[in-house]
């Protein structure tokens, strides 16, 4: 059993934070648009960028920021212009749209970190942004998250958020978090954002070490198409303010953390996969056997990202086979006679070899674990073993659809 | 110019070969499914193989012969079943192939390279490859090229066969190739296949390390899908036969033999994208500027590899936040503010910023150039620069359509 509770709240479970999400103008479909998050104290902040060599002008300036500040205030995040490919001219608009909150907020703008998502080369609506902020700032509330997470979509189908609980030297300590995927109509907004919040004490470089192994067994333990974005970010606050005390080394209380952040992350980055462009079910590959847990989440992740493994589950096609392939050019060795591979509970290679199986019964599971009677949700488990080691590895993606190509190939520039 | 000229006579046409193909009932359509290639004399046998961990019995035969023999006299080849993940037994196979071969011929069996394509997890049928190996010699011909190409394809839509003719001590040397790709109706059948006759002579050493060059310059700067078979083989035969001084050593005459055997395996692996799975025309990335050919050949690859690109192409759009995206996520650090992107003579980006750039008339060039009336093929050209370094490099890929969904999806196991 987990240590934690699911609550509700999103982003605003976690004490000491508001949130609020407005249509400022910034997208032509007069949709929400701009999303703030606050802490009403200074909060340790994290983050783990895009590793494109192609970045939008706020992920430069958050990294930097982040290099030499460790605390923070306020996230406000934009949709509708990525920023990215826009030049000195979107770092000055970065700048300007931090000065401009800072100003309203009354906060210096160092305290501000920036997300932008949407079309790739157009510079943020400066003047929309502008006359948007005053009414942000209003709107910001303790059950602000919905509309958060409402205005940093682009196309996702669905909006994204969770918000856990767990108890830490007696007292209740929160993660709440929201995110935007990659249900793009126009995949030049294939952004990933996520924005995480806590109200747990914890030393800056812990708290970093721990959003970067949660990203690592989520966000970056997912696959859509392989397409890396030039504005994905993650970014996590915790602001001390369920009255803990710090969190300052390794030990119980820093696993249970972590253990929570990693689940937040988890069902975030799971639900990004499930909200995949034209996708129909979420796929989860378990490996077990490697070397290490980063070879065996790059067999895994491997398995989830190769368009024939993606193309059969979305026939409800149990062919092996391919799953034997893509685990077999993943990069990481091992010995063929010690594959094995399963599509739910169904056994079909073992000791590398194919097994006699119902062919009919594991379309049935495929049919039913895709429909969502399985596992309450739409999931296909595909379970590989490729040795005797401890590395233990999961990764998710989704299946690929005609839907796929008809959103890809008829968006136009 | 290039030193060569295109001839007839495929895989025959260079002096001292046969070749030949039947249908010898391996294949459940009952279409031919067996080819032979003998040389007249002792060949110099080079050989490139899948890198994939779980890889067909044959693969391992061949990788291992090389290692300790390095003449061949024939190349058997059987499609229908792949026989990867059939343990023990699929050696056993592999082996007792070369014997009844081997004792058809009268040669040694060591003297005899394999090769198998079709279901994974299937033994040869190895009845039908006795009863049909006395046929197949019978059928051994000079101008046999053509059947042996056609025997050696899956669900290829058309055959692939090159040569080229050049002059070395003023004396013509040949080289031709056959290949099957990956138009696969059954992607378990996604073995990439092909197999180089030379008749130039040249030392062992010399003739692998030229062969991995051409591989890496061809073969491995294509992408269809970025599923790697198990079964993939490249193997190129050079027999002395044009009576040319023997290549020891590098030289002009090195060169201009390695320049045309790039060349045939560039035609090849272009034939194979372009006859990718639901392929409409050959995408082309050239990549310019980049610190080596490796590192510009690995952007040039993940450009075309990215499934947002080649649905984009298939949408004849022209759209460079793609191509930008992918570049960027490539694993090759460049300076943003030095990539530059055309689509065909279109200059879309450069410095980083995007540039104005009429919409109509590049989904022109696409529409033509995918129809193939500008390169006289179906090729769409792609040319992206990442900095001032001397690395140039090309690879090949194919557009995302709806059929290649279709195809995978709508196979049955």
């Amino acid at each position: 059993m987990a240590d934690w509770d699911e609550i509700t709240g999103g982003i605003t479970a976690a004490r000491g934070y508001r949130a609020a999400g407005i249509a400022a103008g910034l997208k032509p479909s007069g949709l929400p648009d701009l999303a703030l998050i606050l802490s009403d104290v200074d909060a340790i902040a994290a983050g783990v960028f895009t590793t494109s060599h192609v970045r939008a002008a706020c992920v430069d300036y958050c990294r930097q920021r982040l290099q030499t500040k460790h605390t923070t205030r306020a996230i406000l995040c934009n949709a509708g212009q990525a920023n990215a490919a826009t030049g000195d001219q979107g770092i000055k608009d970065t700048i300007e749209s931090a000065n401009l909150l800072g100003k309203e907020l009354n906060i210096n703008p160092e305290s501000i970190l920036l997300a932008s998502t949407g079309v790739i080369g157009q510079r943020i609506k400066m003047d929309a942004l502008a006359n948007g902020i005053p009414k942000l700032v209003a709107q910001l509330s303790e059950t602000g998250s919905d509309a958060a997470a409402k205005a940093i979509v682009t196309t996702d189908l669905v909006t994204k958020s969770i918000a856990l609980e767990t108890t830490i030297h007696d007292r209740p300590v929160r993660i709440g978090g929201i995110a935007k995927g990659s249900g793009m109509i126009h995949p030049q907004m294939a952004t990933m954002l996520a924005f995480i919040t806590c109200d747990a004490a914890v030393s800056p470089t812990l708290w970093q070490q721990m959003l970067t192994r949660a990203a690592d067994r989520s966000f970056n333990s997912i696959t859509v198409d392989g397409d890396t974005s030039t504005n994905d970010s993650l970014i996590a606050l915790a602001n001390g303010e369920s009255r803990t005390p710090a969190i300052t080394e390794i030990g119980p209380e820093s696993e249970k953390l972590e253990g929570m952040l990693t689940a937040v992350c988890q069902h975030l980055a799971k639900a990004i996969a499930r909200d995949g462009e034209g996708a129909t079910c979420l796929i989860e590959v378990q490996v077990t056997g490697a070397a290490d847990e980063t070879t065996a989440r790059q067999i895994a992740k491997t398995i989830a990202g190769s368009s024939l493994v993606k193309a059969a589950i979305f026939g409800r096609d149990p062919n092996w086979g391919r799953i034997a392939g893509a685990a077999g050019r993943a990069g990481v060795p091992f010995e063929q006679d010690d594959l094995k591979i399963k599509i739910g509970d169904f056994l079909l290679m073992e000791n590398g070899q194919p097994l006699p199986f119902d062919k009919g019964a594991v379309n049935a599971y495929l049919k039913q674990a895709a429909s969502g009677i399985y596992l309450k949700e739409d999931t296909v488990l595909i379970t590989v073993s490729v040795g005797h080691g401890n590395g233990f590895g999961k990764a998710w993606g989704c299946d690929l659809s005609y839907d796929y190509v008809k959103i890809n190939a008829e968006y136009t520039t």
